[in-house]
């Protein structure tokens, strides 16, 4: 047993709060040794698999023009079976000219990111095909929701990047909705952003959008900062398909980072065991790490690590586990080993924003900010196995990634801090609430939550009992009514205009 | 954007579960570094200013017999004042004797427990007043609700120890309610548990009823393999009142092991920066170790970590905030550093078992866990600040624990499990379901949830959309219904129920 808390009030007033409060606009630096899960020597083993199965397996790469390239840098090439074999040499050479550290551009350069070393960027929701909130249940979006969305990216300062598009805008037309995503994603937002990546046509299409906003051109990008980090997924096991690979050439080609993800679900893309899984998906990272090499030594890129499991019971991924969060920090121990910016993941299998969301995406955190990751993608806002972008889910995340945040600002230990003098001041049985050294700092002194509720139970009840999914749902809205759009030159907005109405005419880019 | 995953299914039909699947018993060893959130010289400073504190302010001791203990060690004592101030040399002697490991014992051998290093104990929920699940909310518990909690906390593998009584039963006379108590844990369960340490009298009722239970006697107890951790709570700022001098020097008199733990709340009862609070936490405990020391050198004890921050807009205490982890794994390193066992806990400020517990508890086990505890007590079922003892949460903090018991082993990297014949086999563009080395490993490849749903959307829609917490409401209720009672020789009951009796009418322990 042990005494249970009294709760013992202060005298201070609570403080009015008009807006959210919300922590300030700050990379996250890892301050902490990261985890380290296997030794140096079994993280070498699984990286001396993946040049195994480079060597002898290879990876089946669909698109001749990148063919050609792995062929124009010495690998050996079966255009029967389209099979791509490299040795460790090649490999060993091209992983030389990967730089271990550098920037990306945004509109608004104070929101310029760090990329490399401790260095972390959180960045939200890509990818999923559906829009969920408390109102309305999960449904199609429609390109109004999914501005609403990117305003709630820009407005919380934790999120350093907007991650390619929240959900599917069902209500635009296939072939060009991306062409208005580019357009939303610039002008609702000065923060980075994610372009979508699936064929040459919508990544140039990026790069020329993105040129606009920076009062440059396409061509000029390659030699400046890079803009985009570019999400590049292989078919597990050991593909590369044409759109992928299109991707891939045109951000090399701009001088963009790729971020080669393998979607190695364990059981199912790839062997049921981690190490087996892991090996495999190093093997397609490093395939293509050094295509973007090929395509243009020096340019920056990035690993992804996205290794879950499968349940066996069922087939159905499974995201958050034990086996994802072991699966995050080995990914990062070899990222190191191999010298690569490391990319992870928030991801959850819960199809509500209860405590199921919240645990499994603690796991993800934590394997991932402790892992060591560079950029963290999904990091507010996927549900479901990420076929669902949530509004609360995005808040909750929020909040949790703000507790990482401060949990990544350790102490300063001083004379101050230590406060001996308040102690000799207060003494035994005495409490702080009045003392100097409490009141000089009381403002700033602890995290201030979002959506953590700390009141008594019986003040909880009287003010509605309400959860936290709630009362996520009500921050949402209060957020975006009090949105503000970031100023952008009226020249830049028509000539983005003018671009995508053109391409509009020309049919966009069909994906098929 | 990344490309969402489909969903493919195995071909394996799901399996039957009669009874909940769970991890089989097992305690916990920390195969990581601990996190160490301060460098070695910042930790030394903080021990060397609770030497200070110890020096200069002292602690206030309410009990003349604990005053006088300090006396004859040495001590310096303000007979006055009630103020106990020891010199440094005074503290590190009496460490010395302090044991880095030992071993707790069980009714049922089987579960004997491992205390130091990097051994992990997971114990249920403590002290709280009240009693809550999903069917009827918040009320005062039972006798009757108290066993069936017992219960639950005997069937679930993940929980080594029981906490020390998981809520009050309200219909019980409170001078004698302790004995029931102890008759409940003694009888339904075969695993360690905690005793109440308010006060001589029940302190001396758990060593008799355990005794009996064990086949021994009160005085050998102190003889043998300790069975008892007691939570020694300081009242902070620096004092001991008389309850808990009495209940620590019971237990060390009878060779059991104190559990000191300073209550810690920075800004309210410490001061409000956390080295600070740390100092002034680090100050009580070690004058509680001394003690326990000068009582019986050599005696087993713990370092119970309890520091967290209170809402300075209401002073509310908040637990499971960023503040609360940094504290948990410095407090980790104290231990380390003075060579005690550290116990820790998971908290959370939540009144509702939703996504604010699950991220708060998150924060918390994440924090004592790789923080390196030897002792995480309120593992399961705590809720709202501690007040209140959830069923659904008990449910959902063993999944959280048996997550991390998972994520606690590493995968093996070998051969085998680098699964280079199965990528070969399998090559480009396969799948993995049906390979070999999936189906000799695929039932207990991965993790299996207690309470996570991995339904897809659709899926879980046409199955009635069942939060996390409604599905742990329906595992606590099957789990009770399977409850089978450990075995217990006839006359030990017996024995444990005449003096249960003979105390009963004496009057019990009253409490003043």
């Amino acid at each position: 047993m042990e005494r249970t808390p009294g709760r013992r009030r202060a005298s201070r007033p609570q403080r009015e709060t008009g807006a959210i409060r919300q922590q300030p606009w700050k990379q996250l630096v890892l301050p902490y040794a990261p985890i380290e899960v296997l030794s140096k020597d079994e993280v070498e083993a699984i990286h001396d698999a993946a040049l195994i199965i480079l060597e002898e397996v290879g990876m089946r790469v669909l698109k001749p023009e990148a063919r050609a390239l792995y062929r124009s840098a010495g690998a050996d090439v079966d255009e029967s079976t389209h099979r791509v074999r490299m040795d460790r040499a090649l490999i060993a050479e091209r992983l030389k000219t990967v730089p271990a550290t550098f920037e990306l551009r945004a509109r608004n350069p104070q929101r310029n990111l760090k990329v490399g070393g401790r260095h972390c960027i959180l960045s939200s929701v890509g990818g999923p095909a559906y829009v969920m909130d408390n109102d309305r249940g999960r449904r199609s979006g429609t390109y109004a929701e999914m501005c609403d969305y990117l305003k709630l990216i820009q407005s919380f300062d934790i999120l350093h990047q907007e991650g390619g598009g929240p959900f599917e805008a069902m209500d635009l037309n296939p072939n060009t909705r991306h062409l208005d995503l580019y357009y939303a994603e610039i002008t609702l937002l000065d923060k980075n952003w994610q372009p979508q990546t699936l064929g040459t046509g919508r990544t140039i299409d990026a790069l020329e959008m993105v040129a606009i906003s920076l009062g440059t051109t396409r061509e000029e990008l390659a030699t400046e900062m890079p803009v985009f980090t570019g999400i590049i997924n292989t078919n597990s096991p050991l593909q590369l398909d044409e759109p992928m690979a299109e991707g891939l050439i045109a951000l090399a080609e701009h001088g963009q980072v790729n971020v080669i993800t393998p979607f190695t679900l364990a059981g199912a893309m790839s062997p049921v065991t981690l190490p087996g899984a892991l090996a495999q998906q190093h093997a397609e990272a490093l395939a293509g790490i050094v295509l973007t090499q090929i395509v243009r030594p020096g340019v920056p890129v990035m690993y992804g690590g996205f290794t879950s499991n499968v349940d066996m019971r069922s087939g159905a991924p499974a995201f958050g586990t034990p086996e994802y969060t072991m699966a995050a920090q080995i990914t990062g121990q070899l990222c190191r080993l191999i010298g690569v910016p490391f990319r992870s993941s928030n991801v959850t299998a819960a199809n509500a924003v209860d405590a199921q969301s919240a645990y499994e995406s603690a796991m993800s955190l934590w394997g991932c900010l402790m892992g060591g990751a560079n950029l963290v993608l999904h990091a507010a806002g996927w549900l479901g196995g990420g076929l669902t972008a949530s509004f609360e889910k995005l808040v909750i995340d929020c909040e949790m990634l703000q507790m990482m945040a401060a949990y990544f600002e350790p102490p300063q230990v001083n004379a101050e801090t230590l406060a001996l003098d308040a102690i000799r001041e207060v003494g035994p049985a005495g409490h702080f609430f009045g003392a100097a050294h409490t009141m000089q700092r009381y403002e700033r002194a602890f995290y201030s939550p979002l959506v953590s509720n700390w009141d008594n139970y019986d003040t909880w009840v009287e003010r509605g009992q309400v959860t936290a999914r709630e009362r996520a749902n009500t921050i949402w809205k209060k957020v975006l009514a009090n949105y503000e759009q970031p100023p952008l030159d009226p020249g830049i907005d028509v000539a983005l205009r003018d671009y995508m109405e053109r391409r509009k005419r020309e049919g966009g880019s069909p994906l098929n």
